[in-house]
């Protein structure tokens, strides 16, 4: 499914529709990290958005983009979590239905916040297929506009805010670095930092286990499939196709990281900066450790993606 | 040990001098917390304080009040952990020598952090005498100033100040929660509070496994002694005798918490405010949540007091 990438001025009038309901989230620094990595490094703390997560955005403005004829009969997407869990608070701001499906095996402690946030949960197999499907048929049943979690012009778009902030927020960045999954994260920020600031690198952190854009940049088209194995739950997708040519577009690099780099940065980051965040948003501080004569003496803009944890079930 | 109680004006001028070197640590907000309380509660964040406590700005002043020649000799201190990071890294902003004593069963990852911030460590017996013995025969041999934990003017002026940063980020509260151990902060907090709002009810929360605080207050008079049986670690002291009449004479009042509901308040805390705080941090929202009908409707700080926990040994 191709869809238009979104352009600064959406990302622009996205940042003022989401203005009345989203955090501006910190930006931390913080000695120790920049010691350790031999950079100044940025920290855009999105575990602290609402819902634990940055998906808020883009869902935000999805919700805040419809009609009031449009919103009346609710939105619909398919996730493994943190985007079900901010489709279903944005709707909450409007007033309006969202339905969220699951696939099966996702993280416990998301499930739960989408519940609670008032979300009708419809479960299925943990596979793409299996996901739009079920998405589909809710779409039928209800006329509920789709809000996908990433291949989406609004959703990009209101991930996009995110780098006017922290660029408002920290001043002129060498690097900004995004974890990648689907992609909607590393287009948005891309977008809008070369609008900005043409000469920031883009580098896009990415799970071994789920390196398929990484493989899809080396062969110069999108692969058609991966089979996930990783940690970060939030990264087992594939990579949407105008997501894939905002990548191309934009020069961004991927750094691939293993789970166990992700783990150790992970314990890291709680310890150094007392912030709970999820295995994917470690995937940005590995890439940095994982990289450093190419952060040395650089700064760096990182985003920590989430916070969403089971605590009972944490990789330490 | 008694000691003089600060005045608001030491308060102000520690706030002054600490200024250069401390974090304006954040207030948050969260709404599914409030709702939780039946209550608004402002977070006071000491966890991303440096040193990762509220340690930090006591430790700084005591530093920063000494004359050059004092200064030069070096500072010494006995800690179960977090004064004793605070102390080395207050101590390394004016380059000069910490000496720290610490009890055996410390918290590793405390004790680690100690070491890398540039202390000497100096082990000891996990009882009072011991720790007074230890710091005092290091005194002998350096000439190194003294700066407790909680019975010294310099320190409770100090740990006063995040209570004019809190009623100045805030607003007006109706009551202001802190843990009490040894009583330093509990004691510098009222002094200041009291001086900018004699109306503000003062609460300080202690573990069932160490109420000292709460049997003296009963029985108008300073017990002698406990036997620690408790998971937070940071309130396992005596409290001091001053820190005991500042209780007094600020009305302060006692309300005891389980370490079953601490632990519970922790994974509360950190699953929704995302933040990393040590046990003595969560006696507060446990103390809210055990006297809901003390705090209903009122405006609450709370004051998170920091976040240096062992991640391979967490209560959950």
């Amino acid at each position: 499914m191709s869809v238009a990438l979104p352009r600064i001025d959406a990302i622009r009038d996205a940042a003022a529709r989401i203005a009345p309901h989203a955090v501006v989230t910190p930006v931390m620094r913080n000695a120790r990290l920049d010691a350790l990595a031999g950079a100044q490094l940025f920290f855009k703390c999105e575990n602290l958005q609402r819902g634990g997560a940055f998906k808020f955005r883009g869902a935000c403005n999805a919700v805040w983009s419809l009609s009031d004829d449009e919103a009346a009969r609710g939105v619909v997407t398919h996730s493994s979590g943190n985007h079900g869990n901010a489709l279903a608070i944005a709707a909450s701001t409007r007033g309006i239905p969202a339905h969220v499906v699951v696939p099966e095996g996702a993280v416990k402690a998301k499930l739960e916040a989408i519940e609670q946030a008032g979300a009708v949960l419809h479960r299925c197999a943990p596979n793409t297929p299996a996901r739009e499907a079920a998405a589909a048929e809710v779409q039928r049943q209800t006329g509920a506009d789709l809000v996908h979690p990433y291949a989406d012009t609004r959703v990009m778009a209101g991930q996009g805010t995110l780098v006017l902030e922290l660029l408002n927020q920290a001043g002129d960045l060498d690097i900004i670095v995004t974890p990648v999954g689907g992609g909607g994260l590393a287009a948005g920020c891309a977008i809008a930092a070369h609008a900005l600031d043409s000469s920031i690198q883009m580098i896009a952190a990415e799970p071994e286990g789920a390196d398929d854009a990484a493989q899809s940049l080396a062969q110069g088209s999108r692969i058609a499939g991966i089979t996930a194995n990783t940690i970060c739950d939030g990264l087992r997708t594939l990579i949407g196709e105008s997501n894939f040519e905002a990548l191309q577009q934009h020069g961004t690099q991927v750094v691939t990281v293993s789970d166990d780099e992700v783990v150790a940065a992970m314990k890291t980051l709680w310890r150094e900066l007392k912030l709970v965040i999820e295995p994917s948003s470690a995937t940005v501080f590995a890439a940095v450790l994982k990289r450093p004569e190419q952060f040395a003496g650089k700064r760096v803009g990182l985003v920590l993606t989430g916070g969403n944890v089971d605590l009972e079930a944490l990789p330490f």
